[in-house]
This record gives C-alpha cells, structure tokens and sequence, in this order.
C-alpha cells in the first residue's frame, strides 16, 4: 500500500484486489451451479442456494488464504467454504464437476475483464485529451529532435496525434484480446459431467459474460500470454508518451509542463521546481511491465494436465501486470490534463540553431538551380558562420537567394511536409472509434 | 553458427540472416524510388535505374557493417553505396525524402515477413502431425496428470487434440499481426515530398506487400510489441507440447519416444538410451523467448522523433526472437515427425494404482444409493486395502456392488467425459483452416 | 494476501511489508538526528525529540500512502508528518540536509538485510536437511537421469550433496552482498551539512548497522543490482532442487514423497494422489525471480542526479524479490522437512533397464582384454537381447565372462566413481560454514 | 555481422565467436588428457598425441555444427573427430571419462576468462578517463539535476567521480566472478575414472587456469548467475552514465559533445547535429543484458544429472551477454574518449534559473537570523519575482541582506558540499585498484 498511489494508481488497484478475485471466484461457482440446472444436471433450487450464498461477504477471505497453503491454491478451501454455508442436500452441487483451476482459472478471465475496461476506459480519456492537443497545436511549431538532437521542425499537433494513433492501436489490441471462461473437471475431460459437459460450459461461459472456448485451456495458455502481450505494449506505448513529456519538461527544455494544484510536484526548498510527477510515476508504473510479461510468457509450459508450479506463478504477475498498466494508463491520463503547452518556448528552442534546422529545405530548394553540391556547400558554410540565416544566405554569391525567399525557406511553418494530412488521420480514426 | 543446428534450426535463420537483411533494406530503397516515380516525383529513369542496382550481391556486406559504426546503422552508409552505384544523375533520387530509419524498420517488416511465413508453415505441419495423432487415438486411454501426479483417465488423443488447438490458437494470432511499412523522412513529417508525401507512402507500402500505415511508427513501437508478444506466444505454446514429450518419454514412463535413425539421440555408450533430441531442441530454443520479447517491449520508450538507443537495441533481438520461433517450432515438427507413441506402455501406467483413478467414478456413481461420504469412505478403504480393486468393491458389504458393475466402473475409456466432442471440435477447426 | 500463503509464505513477507518498511524510514531519520548530533551539527536534545517520535505506531500509513502521489515517494509526506509530531524547536532539525531518496534507499538497505537474514536461516535449514540426507543415503544407489533417461547409477545421498553445495554457494553469494545506507542530499554533494557532511555519513550508517559508503550511491544502482542477481541465484538453486523433486514424486518415479498430515497435499477424490505442494509452491515462488532481477537490472540508468521514474520503478520489484526468495527457500526447507525417500524404488526404477545402465562399465572392464570395438558391440548385442544381463553376458561367446564377474560389473554400488568424495566435500563445507 | 559493429563491438566478439568457442573445447580435451596422463592414468604419449591434434584450425567448425543437430551438442561430433585425427592406439584415450557437458562448460568458463579480462580492460580505460575529466573538472560548476529538473548544483568533477566509483564497482564484482573448470563425466560421479577422478578434476583445472571446483556443477548454475548478474550490473552501469552523455549532450542543453573526426556523428544534410553515436550505441549495446540475464537465470532448474533443455538454453544467451556487455564498455570507452566538456554551457544553463537553485542554501543562511518560515516565504517572493536575484533579495525588507553577501551565498561553487571529498576517495580507490 505504502507505494500503491504512485505505482498502482487509478481504479485497477481495487478491481484486481482480492475482494474482487474472491467475488470472481464465487460468481464462477454460482454460473456452474446456475449452469448445471440449466443443462437439467442438478436441481434448479440447488444452484439457487448455491447462488445464494456466492457473496464475498460471507467469506473469510484470511481464513482461505491460509487454507490456501495445504492445497496450494485458495479455490479448493473456497469451495469447502461454500460448501457448508450451503448446508442440507444442495450442498453436494457445490463446485460439481469442476477443479480448482477452473475455478482460479475463470475468475482471473472475469477480474481481467473488468480490468480491461478500467484500462480502456482511461486510455479513452488520455485519447481525448491527445485529440484536443493535436487540434489545438496543428501549427504549433517545434523541433523535431532525432537521437536528442533538434533535426527538422515539426508540430506539437503532429507530435500529440502520434501518441494519440500509437495509443489507439495499443488499446484496440487489448480490447481485441479473447476472454474465455475455463471448464474441464480434473484432467480437461468434464469427466463427471458425462455428456452435458459442453452444454454445461456454453451456459457457464455465457452466464460471466466470458467467451465460450471450444476446448478447455487449462494447459494452454494462450489466453494469458495474449492479455499480457497486449498489455506490454500499452506500457511501453504510455512509457514513451511520459518518456517525451519528462524530455520536453526539462527545465532547459520547457516545453511542456504539468500544471498541478499546489504540493503536487513542488519542491518546498526548490520554489522553481515543477516536476512532471504524473509522467515520472506513469514511466515508473509501466517499467514493470515488460519483466511481468516475460515472467507470463516464461511460466506458459504447463506439465502435462495440470502445471507443478507454471499455474501458480501466473497468478501474481498477472495481477500485477494488469494493476501496473492500470496505475501507467491512469497516470498519463492525469498527466495530460495537467499539460501546460508552451508554444514560445517551442519556437526559442527551435530559433536556438539559428535557422540550422531548415538548411535540408534550402539546400533541396536550390539544387535543381545551382546544383545540390553547390548548394549543400555554400549553405553548410552559412550556418557555420553564424549570425542571421536568411541574411548570410541573401548575402552568399553562390546561391543567387533574396533575402525574402531565404527567410520564407527557412521559416518553419513552411516545412511540416504531410504533418497536416497525419494528423486529419490521427483524428479520424479517434472519432470513427469514438 | 557452432550452436545454430541446435538452437536456430529451420528455414527462418537463413530468412533473418545478414544478406536477406541487406536485399530487404535494398527493396525498400527501390520501392521508395519506384513510388516516387509512380506519383510523378522523380522520372521514371532513375527509378528503373536505383531499381537496377538494388540486388545484394552487388555490396560489400562486410564493408557496410563496418560503416555502420560512424552513423550508428548499415542504412546510412547503405544509401552511399548505392548512389555511388547508381551514379549519374538518377543518383541523387536515391533514398530520397528517407531516413535511415525509414529503410531499416521496412526492412524489418520483410524480414518477419517471410520469418512469420516459414514459421506458420512448420506451425502447419505440426499441425497436420498433430491432427493424425488426435485421430489415431481417440480411443488410446492414458493417465491424465495433475501436478505430475495420475488424477483421471483421459485420451492421447485428446492429449493431442489440445496440443493442436493450443498451436492452432498461436499460429492464428501470429498471422494476424500487421506488418506496415516505414517511412516519415527525417523527423515522421515527410517534409522534403511536399504534399505528395502520404502517396509515395501508399505505393511504397504496396510494391513492398506491406501493409500502408495511416501514420509514421518510428517511435510508435506497437507493430514490434505486437509481433513479439505473438512470436513469445507460439514460443511458449511449443515449450508446453515439447515439455510434455520429455516427461512422456521419461525412463520411467516411456508412452512415446522419438524414433529417428541411427546416430540421433542414441548414446555410443549407453544403448538403452534413446533421448528426445528434437522436443529437448524445442525447448531450448523456445526458452529464449520470454527474455528477447521483454527486451523489445522494455525498447518501445523511443525518445521524440528518433531513439537514441532504444531503437538500435530491437535490431538483434528481434532477429533472434523470429530465429527461435522459427526453430522452436521446426524442433517440435521434427519431433512430432519422429513421435513413436506406446498405447501398452499408457495403459500399464495407467493400471499402476490399481484402479485408484477411477475411485471419484466410483464414489459418484453409487453416491445416490448409499450417500455421498458412504460412498467415498467405502471406495478410499478398498483402495488403500490394494490388491484387484474391483474384487474389493464388489465385496465391501456397504456398497453392494456386483464384480461386474464394478469392473465396468473402473474401465478407464468409459470415463472420458467430453473428450470424444473436444477432438472433434479441434479437428474440426483444423480442417477448417486448412 | 489471497495467494501470499502459496507465494509469499515464510518470514520475508512481514519483513518486507508496509509497517517494516515505515519503520525503516522513521529508523534512518532518527540515524540521521542521532549522528547530526554526534558530530555537533545539531543539539543532542532535538536527535533525542526526534528519535523519540521514530515509532511507526504514531504514523497513519493509509494517510502517508496517499500523500505519496503528490510528491511521488512516501518519504516526502513522513518527514511532514514527524516534523509535525515532533513539534517546537527540534522540529526544524528533522530530515535536516537529507533529501526522500535518501530515507528510501537507507529503508531498502534495511528491510533487505533483514529478509536476507530470513532468507539466510531458511537456507540453513534446508542445508541441515540436506547434510543429513547426504549422510544417510550414501549408499543409497538410484539412477543418474541425463535429459530425464536413465543414463549410469549415483547415490542419492550425492544427490542430495550437490543440491547441499549448490545452496551453500549460493547463500554464500547472498550474505557477501554489501547493503549500503544511502545519504547525499539533494544532488549527492550534501551541500546544507557544509564539511561535516562526511562525518554524519559514517555516524548514520554506523547506528543503522549498515555498510558505510565511500560516495553517495543514489545514481549507481550497483547495491541494488548486486541484491538482486544474488537473489535471482538463490531462487535458481531452490528451483532446480524444488523441480527434481516433483520429477522424482511422479506417479511413476515414486523415488521421494512430501509426507505432509492429512489435509496437506492429498485430494479428497482422488485418494492415491500426494501431491509435493510444498515443492511446488516452492517453484512458482522461485519463478518470479528473473523477471524481477531484469526488471531492476533495467531500472538502473537513473537519470543525473535523480531518475524519473527508474528510482520508483525498483521499489516494488525488490519488495518482491525478496519476498519470492523468501517464499521459495521457506517452501523447500518444508518440502525437505516432510521428504519420504524410498530407496527401495529407486533400486527398482535402477532395475527397469536390465542392467544396461552398467554396459559402460562392462565395455570399458573388457576393453583391454578383448579390444573395445568387439567389448561395445557384445554387450550392447546382449542388452538388446533382454533377458537377465549377467547371464546373457556370460553366455556370450565373445566376451570370456564368468557369470559372477558379470553380476559383480553389473552391481550399480560398485560404479559410483569419486561419489563419497563429492559427499564428503560438501559435508565438509557445510560444517565449515555451519 | 551487419548490426555487430553498433551492437557488438570491440574485442569481446571475436573473443566468444565459433573459433574461440572450438580452440576452448579443444583445449578442455587436452587437458583431461594431460591431467589423465599426469595422474598416471593414461599413457603420457597417449596425451600428447591428443594434445597435438588439439587445434581448431584442424577442424570443419561447418561440419561440427551440421553434426550437432544429432545428439544435440557440438562436443560429441567433436569428440568423435579429435578421435579420428589422433587416430591408433592413442584414439581410445580421447574425451576419456568426460561427457559432452564437461567439454562445452568447461569452454564456457574459458571463453568467458578471456571475455571478462577484456571488459575489465575496456573499464579500466574508462576509468582512466573518468579519473582524468575527475580531477580536471573538479571546480566546474554543473546543475545537479533530479527528476530532470535543474535542483541544486555539483560539479562535473563529483559527476565524473560517481561514474568513476559506479564502474569501479561494478568492475570489481566482475572481477571477483569465480570460473570453475567442469568435469563429473555422465552424472557427475565420475565413474569410469575409477578412485583417480578427484586429482584429474584438480589438474584439469590447473592446466586450464580455471578454479578447481569442489564438486561437478554440471546442474549447479550458480557460476552462470554470478557471472550474469555481474555482467548485468556492469551493463546497467554502462546504460546509466551513457545515458546521462546523451542527455547532456541535447541540442538544449550542450554540456557535452562526443567530438569525433569527420564523417562520425554527424549528418550531411544537417551539418548542425552531432550525433553522440559512441553513447548511443553503449545504451543500445547495454539494453540487452537484462533481458539475457533473465533467461539464463530462468535456465537453471536442470533437472536431475542434465537438464533436457535448459542447458542447451545457455549458450547462445551467455555469449551475447558476454559480448553486448564488452560493446557496451568498449563504447562507454569510445564516447568518454571523445568527449568535449562544455564549461561555459554548465554555467550558463546553471544561470538559467537566475539564481533560484540557491534559494535553499539562502533560506536556511538567514534561518537563524529571521526565522525559516519568515525566510522561505521572502526568498521564494524573490525568486518568483524574476530580475537579478541577489539584487531583489538585498533589496527585501525581511531579510536584511547585503547585495553582496546576497551574492556569495547565489555563488553555486561556494554551496558544492562534500563534493570534493567525494571525488578525492573515488580517485584514491582508482588510485588503489590500478
């Protein structure tokens, strides 16, 4: 808890929090109960009683917990817990059928849904947010800097409705990730069941809103290693938006600033300290991601029907992995809110290389009449000299410019290429999934 | 090259190897080129021209990597060599409006192109030997293990069934991974193509068999993330399958061993030995995954508009994490080529506890006529009695049960459950794919 | 809490907790008044004010939990809260010249040498185990398996040696880690304590019993990454001897059994099955480890004089590694406690080849006196033969065998190689160090 | 070969390449035999016929590799061939006792003796130059800067003291990396070499200069985790001080420049970029560690006397980390070998906050004499209100300042701390070690 409001930020936290994988747990158990006496397998008012009492609040969620360690997993306890609070003849329709994986298994799907969505639901916000910044700064001018450097201009728009396209493809695979409930008694066989096993899935599947998967897939974990795939890349995608906002925040950047109320990100010894702490803890939020990730892909070769250790290692990263995405996802979007665009600071530090920038431009624009050589050369020579640009270049024998056309050259407004055309891009496809 | 047989098997080495890399980078070079002539840019001569001398064997590899070290990558001293190539003037359209970046993140797309091609065909002809297996032994009893303990009977061919849906999954999510073309010019804004910019893009992408990407993704690392994440996928998925085969053909357990000629996986010296040299292969190349995918997702902060790092550091694994895939997956088709599968040596194993896996049967069966903890007190005394289980059960006075009921309770293939529906549900998707 | 039992069991977890970690704080303020005073940069009566109100009980950790998020670390809002409790004149010495890292680093240092110390006592505990198992089973024969196949006799009791070194060098490795405290001020220069600022540094670590550094270490993370690959060690050497156990409890191996009281580890339906929970557990705990070792392995390019986001990045993980390598060396200490050995199965698994785990030896005994090429093809032509070894070896006409020189060639005790050396190397070691 | 000269460079590669890998199992196999011989186990003539043949440019490196695929590892088709060149009676002594494991760990030690002696070159030469910028920038002025904002200042001598003391350490635990020399034969007992296996073991070594191990760790990784987690934390510490050139190298911020010849570094379009491509390409070089720590770390449950998998999983991964940490280092080397100090641009960008940075050091001067509170508020009045600090606060009617005692206290060199007690113990402990 003590590090949970800078790395575990936002709703997700309590989403995946135990309460909720205990109340997972008892809704698959009510759906199998519900489900069985949908197919005719068990009586109707058995699964009723059973429903009945799959409410986390009747449970003792420490006590399972430590019960958790003689079978080394929590639904088995769980199920001898509902078991009595069920009581009388109903209470031998407690968790028919099923094992603990598939209990553990289906409520991980369920907690990963309504994580899912949290997610979603702030990279929505965070899109938003992009969208309008992208709109507001389509001429906004800034250098665009390759390894570090200041290359060529760029927009703030362009820039905003890059993160804004990275963003929604990064949040369109996640939605996309299959969520399939998980049903297969001891070795995958729904042995117990007899015939109506596949009934009884398609109905227990559909009662938690999960996808109905055509084979049980306690030994293949495809479905993890997707979620965390697609999860990783959210991370990664909101590290490098909060990495560029951190950058562009320098204090001999400052080009953007969170603009927070008062104590949030002040220094009361440093009074002209502002610092991005939304984006720092939404960079620090997602760098964990891709070591969870690789734990989940590491942890995928289940033995035989059932892993010796592969099955319960997942529980933990994957919990984290969705908490850590949650917490980089709600950060960013708090960041963005608090965005301060400086436009003036992004034309001084553009102005800083005295016009450098724009020296591919001229060059292009006179090849064709003095030559590329020529013009490369007499240019070159005109931004190491220093002083006025456009006037070193009016004023240069070999390149034949007015210093009305050098200065039009080498404003940078001028030069956005297809900056505009990316954006109107950006935005449409932000409004199509709207 | 000393560990290559072993750990970069298959067709996908030579496909992400140095030369296809160089030919990869060399058409994205020519297709710029024929792009800008198609939207009237440049004339179609220097096109045709730059077009001429984009063939690998024309370079000095070993010359531009060592160049490679002044710009930091083989592109920039690449697009030197083939203008000096070219020569003329259709040399100065050469790499025209690009950036180095540009040439290799398209290269990389082809590159894993045709990787996830190779892949995908030995993903199939798993498959297929996978598809034969499920068939053959629909009806072959084994012991289904939990926790590497026999829980419940089940089928090698659903065993196998789950194996080709579990790959069937993973091949299917690699072949949905986009694979778009890169190009955005210095700084992703395209300036220096005017407005004609998003049209080179679109016939660029086409003549690559790309996909056109709505926005430059130089610093949007989602296509990376995504095929990274689904190459970790298959790579896991094989681990689990291959894993599974080297407990299977244990000493000990002995239900299938991999039957190769002479001289592979025998031992000179100990001739009773017969080592699954092609699953242990799959394994060991499948387990780098999990560590080059979190390395490519732990890459995706790029800086601004170019990464100072972070995008030279996805070079290599990226090729390693297609190489591993590629040979992961060639192992495992190997192996399944090779599998002798030993239904005599299933059944002895699964008669080992003298029925004992039957007993939930047993208990649920007669749970109705004599009450549930009745039942399984009774079946838990005649197990742990040992001897023939059936002999016990029939004379246990509480359970009134005939020898016969009972030997036809403890034949393991009348307790299946579902798994003749789950076969046939994965053959089914099987053939439907094909 | 819900899976801590199974992943978080043992004594780290509450060492490594919230209320350790706050008390760790409050310990590093008070290090910090007590040796501000001891050097005479502060009046003995505001250290003792200050280290009276160092007492994690006065503190709302909920309160300083959320109060984190707007600063970005919880040492931010403490230094408030104890200034407040503190009150009156002495209050203006609290977190005097210290900056948050500097609390939060120090605490790491703190919390990790008390959960290396559990981890260190768990070890030893399961070195005992082992020493004894050693003891015992030296001459206990069983089958040396190479890629999981029979291969040539050991003893179990060098089993249980090497897996005995195996920990000992690997808990050595951990108890050589140097745990740092960490004082530097704002930029590592401590400006605001003048030229005492070395002198507190020395006093400081010296009351928190921790390693005094040469130079603040708030940017080289080497502390940490040292920790943390020791940890990741720990964590492989309890994986590898966790995995051999699950393999030897197979069904069909049934060479070791965790014998835990009723409850633990069985299956009500299924009650032939013993499941190695603690094994297991043990195994899923140890796999978090490189994840997180490359997690804060990544983590470690902090940014100038304070990383933005890197530093808050490794909180988490190192929590959790150290409470995973807790978990997991807890998990195999009881897994070692509650081992069954059954030398009577592994004298029969030894069996199940008829000898030919000797053939080696008989071909390399005859090699001298009927050449080896004649020697390998002869033996090797009776092990394919089945039958009884001896007698087929003696049979054979080739060979010049007396039948008892055969059975003693074939006697798996008498090929044990320098195992009582190795034995007696390990032990040795083990009460060295004891 | 194409990406080796960014990702791969200086003299680690060839150091880990296939001919070096050969030459170190060759060498192993001359060494059993020399340490048979010396032991009196086998002829001396046999050894050194064996010991004659022992040398890779002998061998088809191709056909070795092809005939890997076979049993799995490269060390048995060679075994196979130095037996073919020894060739009569001496043939039978070849790879006598020893199994292939033996050969490529025992290479794997060598290999990484010879890569870990020039990483520690390459640090030592870092060392040198960090040392150097030490002592001659031990006056120069620099903002200190946390989270990236500019905080208080050091000097850039305390900078390159903590780079100095940060790779000094991290070299040391490299250093300290014990190299085991591996012989155990089959599973680790030794058998065939009869009473004579422990003194083989010891001269083995010897003749290698190797440590002799106390026990075979053919399934004991440790000596592969130490010698990852070093490389790691030396990798990590690369990332961070290359990281910090880059940042100090931006466009904004120009404190440093990595001044290389012509045509390095630099853009021929953009001739005012000055790419720091040295330490680019040591973060790049560096990115990977964690994530090949990680598999090898995840490699080390070997099950029982050889892992079916999970050792062949180590090759690839150790080499590659032995190398990317030798481009690393051998890049850190180049970029500080480059590296032009910008004094003038330290102190200007320090005068960018007009003084604000020394707030701190003027609130807690005048504390005693009016108050902190009365203190803080007036200084953070004078800093908000812009203009010459030293003026404004001279001028504040709270504080009662002389404009020139306002300006001693707004001198940044005067407020440096402990800094040059810090860089005196980082260049004796350089001074120390050399």
């Amino acid at each position: 808890m003590l590090f949970d409001e800078v790395l575990a930020a936002g709703p997700v936290r309590a989403l995946v929090a135990d309460d909720a994988w205990l109340q997972a747990m008892l809704d698959a158990e009510a759906a199998l109960a519900g489900a069985q006496a949908e197919v005719g397998l068990i009586p109707a008012e058995a699964a009723a009683a059973i429903a009945e009492v799959c409410e986390a609040s009747r449970y003792d969620l420490a006590a399972l917990a430590r019960s958790a360690a003689a079978s080394g997993n929590p639904a088995a306890p769980l199920a001898r817990a509902i078991t009595e609070q069920v009581g009388g003849p109903a209470s031998r329709y407690v968790h028919f059928g099923a094992t603990s994986q598939d209990i553990v298994d289906t409520a991980a799907m369920s907690v990963a849904r309504s994580a899912v969505a949290a997610v979603l639901a702030d990279v929505a916000a965070c899109r938003a947010s992009l969208a309008a910044l992208a709109v507001a700064h389509r001429d906004t001018v800034q250098a665009g800097r390759t390894l570090l450097q200041q290359a060529l201009p760029t927009s703030f728009g362009l820039v905003a409705a890059s993160w804004l396209a990275a963003l929604g493809s990064a949040g369109a695979a996640l939605r996309s990730v299959s969520l399939p409930a998980q049903l297969g008694g001891a070795v995958g066989t729904l042995a117990s069941l007899g015939s109506a096993g596949p009934a009884v899935v398609a109905a227990y599947a559909r009662r938690l809103g999960l996808a109905e998967p055509a084979l049980p897939w306690h030994t293949d974990r495809g479905p993890i290693a997707a979620l965390a795939g697609a999860s990783g890349r959210v991370c990664g995608t909101v590290a490098k938006i909060a990495g560029d906002v951190v950058l562009l925040a320098q204090t001999e950047v400052g080009e953007l600033t969170e603009s927070a109320g008062a104590g949030v990100g002040g220094s009361s010894t440093m009074p002209h300290k502002q610092n991005p702490v939304a984006a720092i803890s939404a960079r620090a939020s997602a760098a964990r991601a891709p070591g969870l990730v690789a734990t989940l892909l590491g942890s995928m070769a289940h033995e035989h029907q059932r892993a010796a250790g592969a099955w319960h290692a997942e529980w933990q990263p994957l919990r984290e992995l969705l908490c850590c995405t949650g917490s980089a996802v709600w950060w960013l979007r708090t960041s963005l809110e608090r965005l301060a665009v400086r436009p003036d600071r992004m034309r001084a530090n553009l102005e800083r290389t005295g016009g450098a920038l724009l020296a591919e431009r001229v060059t292009t624009a006179l090849a064709s009449s003095v030559g590329r050589l020529v013009a490369h050369d007499a240019v070159t020579e005109c931004v190491r000299a220093g002083g006025d640009l456009a006037t070193r270049l009016a004023e240069h024998p070999a390149l034949g410019l007015s210093r009305e056309r050098a200065a039009r050259l080498l404003d940078p407004s001028g030069y956005l290429g297809a900056a505009d055309v990316f954006i109107d891009r950006a935005l449409a496809a932000y409004e199509e999934e709207r």
